[in-house]
């Protein structure tokens, strides 16, 4: 087991009702509020006129229109607004995109620069403004961990930024406001949660028992449930088993004494770069692909071990389970309405090479994946999925 | 799955030499600090000598001898050094006993009458010391948790002390200091953990799923590795592995989205305050009793799923996997060494009437445990264990 420290200081408010807390909470950090929010949803369900109501003693100003895949153009309009009005907080209403954008808003309105700096040398954050959350999309888990992903569509980069800094102060998690989700968004949030998961879960090593153990049971309950919120979207215990599983797959807990860098996400990270689709999609796309072009004699193993527990395979020798693994994750997201292939999803060949060695050259595939992937093993694992 | 609030702020530092970071962490808080110790086998296996060195820039005043089941009378000492020397921050090294005694001096240090009081009236802590932890028994998760059990041996109580203001602020868990605990230490700690679990598994709430698969996997590693941390106790995988589970099965993970009192810890607590017994195996004895005691028609589901999830049963109804699984529960704690019978730890049963009194006087037992306990069901409960 790998050394490592463990300290998420998120207070998480999970439940129905938690929102009332807000005017208590808020108030701690000052009035002056910047509200962010994405395309507008938040007015539909009632859950802006809520916030507005709590907060009718607070000087509130408004960051909207928080794209998926959110860019720094959105948080360099929010430093903005932060440094010209001295915000003393930021309540982010939302699901990933925002949250990741009012992160790097935190700390942006105290860099005198531009924000994008920030992404590229994280040695730059020194201080950030107090972040509260409302999660209305389960997914990120960006609601309890200190990592922010943000997209330049200049650079066509899609990076991270990550610091303890970051970590909100306060999540308010509300199984009942993702009763109105869209069927497409729970399931890529799905999609995304046992991503998460299985990243950390494949990864070089094999000591953390515990961890693993405890990566089982998030996958399971993702299983478990992840249809039953698309065809019961008021189903309670579905909806707030997936939206605990989504924080628990990526506050830390899953990683500790693991090593090794992620091996899907960094490949997904430039595909939607590029043509800018659904994270949950791409990811759905592409994990089977990287699964069947991973698996081998020295991994078979913990690919079975992961078919077996996560799936139930049985009665079947280890390879033979592995690949059954691979067919029952593929089953799973398809049962999603996931789309398949990278053209279903828009995405051409044209691009392949370029987007490969963007991947490479971004993260840590070909250093300390579960197994290294070189420019022509992204390139591969793209062809497996044309 | 119930509503709840999730907010543990203690910061882990788990592994090889993590100690090293002492001097940089306590300095946050001053110069003056308060070692609290047990019975001084951190002098033979160097852990003082090194903590000393570490904090050569310190002002060190010392507390030994804090003793297992620790008294209000060592609590009391403790603050009166706080007090007399102006403490700034309290440094525990060992196991449970010590950090709860050092949580309950920490808040007694604000406090201007006598520290019984506060186990009492709760709501009187209102201040504590910041508590750093050197971890060298895992059983008790109280380097993560905000909760100290205190015995009083005049009015023969075993009380709880919980509030925010406990969670230690630092606690530095180095596996390769368990390598020198006696063999009836590590299994009275994986008791302990097992125990633990258990309470919050067997609630009377089933659609915290997400939960209770969490708290399959840390029993599944309870059971995995606890004998080996005897039969090889330098074995670092199962030592970091054991280290991690007793932290995170009380660190109130596993109890959120469930609900209700726990069933076997009220009753342990009060034969070891009567008695003074080690509280691991008094748990051990009064475990599979209770097991015993409550299966029926309407609980046979959560012990079957108990007995097929964490230990393997199979092939067999409900009845009988719930059957199986108490027999498992039963071998699994002998194998450890544990004494099967009250009446092996000197406890006899003169005293059964009174101490089942004063187990459900003192607990939820008869109104929110799993299934509820009144003193004629503790008493028969004693009774099985003679």
């Amino acid at each position: 087991m790998n050394n490592f420290d463990f300290h998420v200081p998120t207070d998480i408010r999970f439940g129905k009702g938690q929102i009332e807390c807000l005017p208590e909470e808020l108030s701690k950090y000052g009035k002056k509020v910047l509200l962010t929010y994405g395309g507008g949803s938040i007015k539909k369900t009632g859950i802006y006129d809520r916030v507005m109501e709590l907060l009718k003693d607070f000087e509130v100003y408004e960051l909207s229109g928080i794209e998926p895949n959110p860019k720094i153009t959105s948080v360099r309009e929010g430093v903005a607004i932060c440094k010209d009005k001295g915000i003393d907080v930021i309540l982010a209403v939302g699901g990933g995109s925002t949250i990741d954008a009012s992160k790097h808003i935190s700390c942006g309105a105290f860099y005198p620069g531009d924000p994008w700096d920030l992404v590229k040398d994280r040695s730059l954050v020194k201080k950030a403004l107090p972040l509260a959350v409302v999660l209305t999309i389960c997914a990120t888990g960006s609601e309890m961990n200190s990592g922010a992903v943000i997209s330049n569509e200049e650079t066509k980069e899609k990076l991270e930024i990550n610091t303890p800094l970051l970590y909100p102060k306060l999540s308010i998690c509300d199984p009942k406001y993702l009763y109105t989700l869209p069927a497409r968004q729970s399931a890529a949030g799905a999609v995304d949660i046992m991503s998460h998961v299985m990243e950390q879960y494949f990864q070089p090593n094999d000591e953390a028992y515990i961890t693993d153990v405890l990566s089982e049971g998030v996958m399971k309950t993702v299983v478990k449930y992840a249809l039953k919120t698309i065809n019961e979207p008021d189903n309670y215990e579905a909806r707030s088993n997936m939206m605990w599983a989504s924080t628990v797959a990526l506050n830390h807990l899953l990683t500790v004494g693991k090593g090794g860098a992620w091996s899907v996400h960094p490949i997904e990270h430039v595909v939607s770069a590029f043509y800018d689709i659904t994270h949950g999609v791409g990811l759905a796309i592409l994990t089977p692909a990287w699964m069947k072009y991973v698996l081998n004699e020295n991994t078979k193993l913990r690919f079975a071990r992961f078919a077996r527990e996560v799936f139930g395979v049985e009665d079947v020798d280890d390879m033979e389970a592995a690949k059954q693994g691979i067919e029952e994750v593929k089953y799973f997201f398809k049962s999603l309405g996931m789309p398949q292939t990278l053209s279903e999803a828009g995405v051409d060949s044209k691009q392949f090479d370029k987007m490969a060695a963007e991947a490479v050259r971004t993260s840590g595939l070909s250093k300390r994946s579960y197994v290294k992937l070189e420019e022509d093993d992204v390139k591969n694992i793209f062809e497996l999925c044309k």
